[in-house]
């Protein structure tokens, strides 16, 4: 969306001229133009994407209910208060039922999610429900750690070595205590 | 406030007087006057802070319930026996109800209790309690973890390895031994 | 089988003549016959190979119920989607009814399932289902961690530091979640 | 300077508003305010401070020529092409000859140029340059390392888990290997 | 390049079917269209890449020729005498001169070369080579290290935990031993 | 000395009062006398030990001139300007002349000048004199590394993680690069 | 006592005799005064002193029943059976009721029962019981950890990597798994 | 024996002599006889000692009902299906009831079943009942881990990072799960 | 050579007679068959092995010198003193001149000289000789480290943590001490 | 010699007296015979062996002069000041010229030396003399390292994590300090 990526550029272009940057020096000239390209291409590509375009849904054939984990996926999002990025880790389990998802889809769900201005909260919500929607097993579980917020790690507070975990749950992981340890002991292996 | 200024400056004025130090020698001469600032804006500024002032509660719109922490935050605090600096990493841990708190205000209650003269026991408590008025979510857990007592370690015992761990809950986390086994499994992750 | 060794050969001499390779070149002129000898002998040797054959079994004349563990066993395989190289650890745990496995078995059974193109979920559970077929333990757990896909992490999304887990679970392992548990805890040791 | 926190607010609306924001949630309303405080206080308050105003120097009596490092010192940056952070530790040595200084003041001046619009080679050159200037050590050396760049590491290649190294050093460091690889040696440690 | 693309296919194609893999399992049906597609897209992606046209170079205007290093540069390579995947990581080292490259540029340069059917030892040397001949630097040093060869750990020696380095050196790093300790020291930090 | 502990105390009281803390507290009431004992026993007792009084030198009878060195002797100090500790670690090699030293004497000396308010480069250079002026070795050498500032990591710079390292030498450790390396890599081991 | 000096010292003089040690040399001279010596102030201290001599018992004015515990406190014991050294860890947790003890006294306790020539299992216990005797708590638990018996790990057997753990539970940590559960995940922190 | 002694010599000689060794070499020569020696005094020395030789069994005069565990005790052993070494660590955790044990006396048990032609499996069970028999503990818990069979690791299959483990639990302990957890928890602590 | 298996076979079964074991019980019957098979595959098999049947050199078309390194190479042998095994890991550097090896064949040269009845210092010494006579490269290192000795650490004294090294150089790594510096550096990595 | 172990017994029971325990306790009754035996056979056996009794030397018939190393040698000492046990690592490493020397005897010559009352700067002293005059090498290193010496560790200073380490060094080493970093090098791998 061209549109959308002028706006992006001429964004940009305020903000850094705010603080009087030398648009001679070449470090700077082309900033706006990079600065709204990895916008459109990365940082906020979510917006432009939607899991069900992403992602194949099979049958499953052995009807097999073992438990099934992608972890440390490391993800990328931007904060809706600070427009900070935050990046961690993120894990998802689940049991399936009459689905099965291939394993990198896992996380590209997360991505589209993540790739957005957004509440950490928020992500593993969204990821959650988005897996039990597609794919409708037995339950889910996503876990986002390792979480480091750079507005809080960059700012006044001396929390620069804090990290943040979110856990969300559906179906038996919301309610069996015991299948929720198993995986926090595999998530520490 | 200029009298409490001018009062703690004195008083590290006459502590140094007693061991006969140097006036003379410049790094000595202002150190009254950087500890009496260091006290007021660092070590003590607890006690003129408020949470209130300092925190803004959301209503909770998504009505999730699901687990959030932050842990690993460096904490700061004085112990009001031995006037010694102790100082370790808290981990907060809550399930919502009704509100949200910004994930770095969680350190900030914990901050302003940390930066009196305090007990490690009392700090914990105080912050758990201070969040379940401030949120009532269903539950809260305080952790605060790898605390070293400079008055333990720096003194005659053989305890400068030692650390101190102190455990204070509230809500569903003080009946919920299984929601408590989970925390300690995020915090050791 | 030197049709089928001639049939590799080729497949892989289209391949690499599709980059235009240049076969004067020392290395390159006889990498498709290398090739093939590699998927004969190692990457594919599974489909020519039954755990009956290579497995014996014993009676357990102890009657000894106590749980038996071997982990860490490196395995390698390929993926049935991406012909890409999957590669991690499996820890195999049994508890024994009326017969005995040697221990060094357990990893041949898990490689005859892996030296094929596969998915990771299956690869656990037929080597769950062989080990209740020939040993008729009271129950297995087959465990795959550490699992690197390299079509996960070699291709377009930022998945290079993920890994997937999958448990199979018979048995008494199925029912049992303290058992389980137990399991896990010594996997992490 | 309310004029330029006006700009950097609008231009950080402009920037939300092209990806259409529900400026009614309010997690977005006040976030333009939010960025521009944090820019002014934090993420580009470089360019506001002289390291001469935050100094102090003096004299060496002691005629001390022995080594002094502080390492590990966290710091924040953006990077001029593509406005995103980039964070990592530095570590100065000097070797003093008639002037000392603060240790803390070797974090301010590192500081003081990382909270700009910057490049990684350019914060450590002018690091060295201002305490060759404001010290006239016999030489001084600036490490910066860890650093991880966001645009690069967030982006579409794989490099998320690349850190970038640069070195600075003036005086006798600049002659001096096995100087430079005692420093080398304690950063190390 | 269809043509290419159609030659991949039915070169995996006929690699699979050498096998009797069942073509009605819909985890076989469209591999080699998925392969096919990888290979172009990623595997052997360098083929049709020039460095020339991913790099810019910049004057570099303060005449600064402090060492600048990235390291840990995670690369994807197959090896030219098996097909099979290596991969390790990169560190490159330069010394400027009149020009300056963007950090990530190093990275990229890195992956043209590794994106094909390659040796360990070449892709160092073209990289250092091409690196030297557009940036006209006092030196450059390229070490990949860590590097896992998948034809050595996943067949028959017991070689899975061998990993092997190479160095290559250009200008400068060639002649001085006391520099290339200190990209050694470097790297191991 | 009951005039210099009276002053202490009344000092310390003085502090405390200043932020009206609650004297019928228990745990404030005793504190000033506590205060006042801790720093007459531990954190100032330096002013009042002589290393002659409390050090033995013999004769070194076999005229060895091999390495002796101590490390990770735990040590604690408070800062001359801002009266907070800091606390790290020393190590002490040296190279025997005519005399050898026991070895816990060296762990002594560097207390004594430790428990002062104090510079950490005076402490080093103060112990590294005294040494050669006791036991006149051919050399010494006094690394205190692993140093934390409280003032510099409890107060506003995002320093908390930082640390700092001293090195002092006299004698043969001074000319001696090489030798100054050995010690490095043994205390590195 | 100056009898019972004199007694410890004549019997290291025979013990030391016994090999004929050479008295003219300065090493072992005076070693008898020297052992008799660290015997009395150190290694049985134990037996000339009493908890309630050093500790003093505070009303728990807040009725926090939350969980407090100190862990990696070194100890120091000698073996009944072989005068030979014992040491490693203490962790203390105890659950309070009426009454609160300084953080610091819990290693004191520990140090009493320590200092005497002991069985580790009986350590623990009189800790234990006099914690519960001096406090009255709603229960207490010693974990004795990371133990070294010199005479087990310096004589004939290959146990010189063998560790001792005991673990002395009272009041509710007695009855409630989950409790002693927790202390231990604190432990392992 | 004398005669054991020349039958295992002469075996040894004729294993080396199938190789054709060279007798002459002196690295040769004498190996018969040291192999010899090698078997009866440590690697098979177990087939000649009796467990209630060398060990005496206390009455538990306090009644102490605490745990007691010693883990990390190496041990060495043959297998019975190759001859091969295996070694790894054994922890053995008792509940006393009217008997205690030396604390080396467990490692002793151990190396007397250890040191035999055996099955890790037989090992363990061995070890645990003969505690139960001379004990009459309220159970006990034998824990072999880290093990590594050379028969596995130096052999065809890929297996040289796999290790075994084994569980054998008699008593309170095969009954109740929470105190095999305590168990686990204490041994990875 | 099936004379050679007769052999090997009635030496084992000698040997385990020796111990009167029982030749009913299934876990010995078929051991000397096991064990002489284990010999001539693997213990022992380097005697019928000749590195030039395994290895082909290539000539080195790019005239590269720099420098290849493959490391972690984890090796078997049996002491030629007590027929015990040692293993550990071999790292072999070599600077190429005209002639090229595979990087996989640097690994088998190593095994054949370690599949024998040998000394350490052999296996170091026959390897780079061989290296320097097939390949004629500038130089050669060989590094076999973290080597345990099995007749060292399973019997008398205390040695079971000890580990052996040994180094070889060959041609211009016997000359030059800096590049035996870089190559440890690199394995140290 | 029943005599010296008649004084030995004695003088324990002497000491234990001191401190009046009772003689009734089976934890006490035959504590002077138990350390008796173990001064003899253990702790001071030193005196009663000479290195030459204990070592063979054979030619080194292949005249190489690779670098051979033993490293990670326990060794348990007692210091002659305090009578207290000192423990650590030992690492030997010579150049061999026309003798060569078992691998275990290195750990031999140590502990005849070690097994004495000691200073540490003797032990290392007297192997390596010792090591030169058996086998009249080029030249010998002893480093004696993470050594703790229980007189600092477990009293009065807070010394308990300091280790001390000692660097005899004979013929070329003395002279080659790039040899003697080559050796560090190879300990710290
Ligand atoms: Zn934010
Ligand atoms: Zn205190
Ligand atoms: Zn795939
Ligand atoms: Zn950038
Ligand atoms: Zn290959
Ligand atoms: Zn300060
Ligand atoms: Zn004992
Ligand atoms: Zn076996
Ligand atoms: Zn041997
Ligand atoms: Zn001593």
């Amino acid at each position: 969306d061209p549109e959308q990526y002028a706006k992006v550029e001429k964004a940009v272009h305020d903000l850094l001229d705010a603080f009087n940057v030398n648009w001679e020096d070449p470090n700077y000239t082309d900033t706006p133009k990079r600065v709204a390209k990895a916008y459109m291409e990365y940082w906020a590509n979510g917006y432009a994407r939607e899991a069900e375009d992403e992602v194949t849904v099979f049958p499953n054939s052995s009807g097999s209910e073992d438990l099934v984990m992608v972890k440390d996926m490391k993800f990328y999002s931007m904060c809706s208060h600070h427009l900070a990025p935050f990046t961690g880790y993120g894990a998802i389990a689940y049991m399936a039922d009459e689905n099965l998802l291939g394993l990198s889809k896992l996380g590209r769900i997360l991505d589209i999610y993540a790739r957005r201005f957004q509440l950490q909260e928020r992500i593993g919500a969204q990821t959650a429900d988005k897996i039990m929607q597609l794919l409708r097993p037995k339950g889910v579980m996503v876990v986002l750690y390792d979480v480091e917020h750079l507005c809080m790690s960059s700012r006044g507070v001396k929390l620069h070595e804090a990290s943040t975990t979110t856990v969300a749950t559906r179906g038996i992981f919301k309610e069996d205590a015991q299948l929720r340890a198993e995986v926090m002991s595999l998530i520490n292996k």
